[in-house]
């Protein structure tokens, strides 16, 4: 690694926010400690690590991964590069990287859940664009080698618990009311909870969303039609919820970005494909935002010159322009 | 929390070391990605997040938590003070803190695995010594308030596969071949692949272990019979390995601590009980080492003047003068 500037820390460190308490009726048991009885679990939390830079910061940035992920992606690279938390500390922000409820570090979860152990590398790596596998695509911007594939391999951690996306927005929304105010930054299957934690708190002053695949909103009697593609995750629905709600999004920037690999029209190349219905479904959330007088915006990241971006953008060897690109757009928004 | 100098960090990240490639027979079906046929799964590896201090490092201190636990224990106190990750950084220590395989964000399992919801905050508020919930015990250590409390609690979170000291060892020693060497710290449950992986890697140059609870090893036909006692979990029984393994552990200084509230003799108090027959295995273990031309002693923190402190010394209010007291060990046996 080139020889970089020392990083000046001001504070760091670690905490929860959110969760509930779910208690067993009847009385503790001393001398049966395992009998449930009477007997509490403080769990459906979230975990946050952060750090603070010395200079007073310019905002904060919280980080919420994706499905299968953790903090663990904003933290690092596959090849070993800075992550983006250190990216954006050099930059001046504090920096809060979260596990969800029932994922990572938050693993304790109020309810029953199993973990498969089956063999899925490859759905997932064929998912997120990366290739065929083990090839990489034509032009791909994620770091060769196979040292570089397998660190990224074992970023993937399993829920806990049933995903669900109030759980999580909840604990999110808590962070954000403790902060008081900050930019949340979102990844695929976090871009759900994402918008929900904005409804829920009004200190989310903007949301930058990387490659959002589910957790779509509308205003109820707005809700678009289920969008059918090649996905093998099948026809990608949208949800309604009221417009009191849905008008919180109209309140703050909003910034989207798909990577590389993305066609206009339909693909017989499945991940083309379900990426394709996933993208259409932005263009059509953000369309319905402006609609209501907010202010969002799909940035497909090939038509503002930078190509071969899979569906982690912030990892790859071009993550430093992509953490430009973020800078920029918090910066024209007034959100420093 | 009171002005502290900033810290200055040459480098942080995270990354994964060891683990295994699980593979299911057959070929990848690109066009039905939800079959297994021909796919891996990369998983029972440990994650690693690390910070380097500016100046040239004292050496390196790896971090094992316990059961129920992550890296979280060594990244915050339940009052939101300095972890000892933090507190070893401003000694000029490198830091590395592990999530072991199939546990927080390593929780990628090539085994099935079950989290079960169960409520038994109490069975583990008992088991750690912290008091008669909710009540601490008189003279604790521990942080007082129910902010404190409910952060601690939403510390544990479950193994995501079977425990498998074996697994663990794997890929900590995996972490130590990388950094050449270092200093082991261990909590509870994780004194027993500590000793493991200081058997695999000749790089583990100390271990420093807090309340081992499990996982004691002997020389075949040195194994102690085991010792009962009133805890819940049954008598605690050792292992034999082989003398060439264990003379491993003869190589290189060991230090082991119990906190307070463990008597001397037999209690009608089940967790005193409990700790009562983990310390005499450790003073057992102990003995052995150095019958054997070792470096090893158990120190019981009362007696070296410190009390109050519960399974978790090193999150407590004198959290500072327990790394004190770590640092001072280390310096003695020669380890900056």
């Amino acid at each position: 690694m080139a020889e970089k500037e020392p990083l000046i820390i001001r504070e760091q460190g670690s905490f929860i926010t959110g969760g509930v308490i779910k208690t067993t009726p009847g009385k503790i048991n001393y001398e049966n400690p395992g009998d449930p009885s009477g007997q509490t679990l403080h769990g459906d939390h979230a975990y946050v690590s952060y750090q603070i830079p010395a200079d007073e910061p310019q905002n904060s940035l919280v980080f919420l991964h994706g499905a299968l992920s953790s903090g663990i992606a904003w933290s690092m690279t596959p090849d070993g590069r800075e992550g983006l938390d250190t990216l954006f500390l050099r930059k001046g922000y504090g920096v809060y990287l979260v596990d969800q409820p029932r994922r990572g570090k938050a693993g304790r979860s109020t309810l029953y859940g199993s973990v498969s152990g089956k063999t899925d590398d490859q759905l997932w790596y064929h998912t997120w664009r990366l290739g065929t596998w083990p090839n990489l695509r034509e032009g791909a911007q994620f770091p060769e080698g196979a040292q570089a594939m397998d660190q990224f391999l074992r970023w993937m951690t399993p829920n806990t618990g049933d995903y669900d996306e109030k759980v999580i927005a909840d604990a999110i929304a808590a962070l954000f009311e403790k902060l008081q105010k900050g930019i949340l930054v979102t990844h695929s299957q976090g871009g759900g909870p994402g918008w929900r934690t904005a409804i829920l708190s009004n200190k989310v002053q903007g949301v930058i969303a990387f490659e959002p695949g589910s957790g779509f909103v509308f205003p109820e009697g707005e809700v678009p039609d289920p969008i059918t593609s090649l996905s093998p995750f099948g026809p990608l629905s949208a949800a309604g919820i009221p417009m009191e709600e849905f008008e919180r999004l109209t309140k703050l920037p909003i910034c989207i970005y798909y990577g590389d690999f993305i066609p206009g029209e339909a693909s017989t190349d499945w991940p083309q494909d379900h990426w394709r219905a996933r993208r259409e479904m932005a263009v059509l959330f953000a369309e319905c935002i402006n609609r209501h007088g907010g202010n969002a915006k799909v940035v497909s990241l090939p038509d503002a010159g930078i190509t071969g971006n899979s569906h982690f953008p912030f990892v790859e060897k071009n993550n430093v322009e992509i953490a430009e690109l973020m800078d920029h757009w918090i910066r024209e928004n007034q959100l420093v």
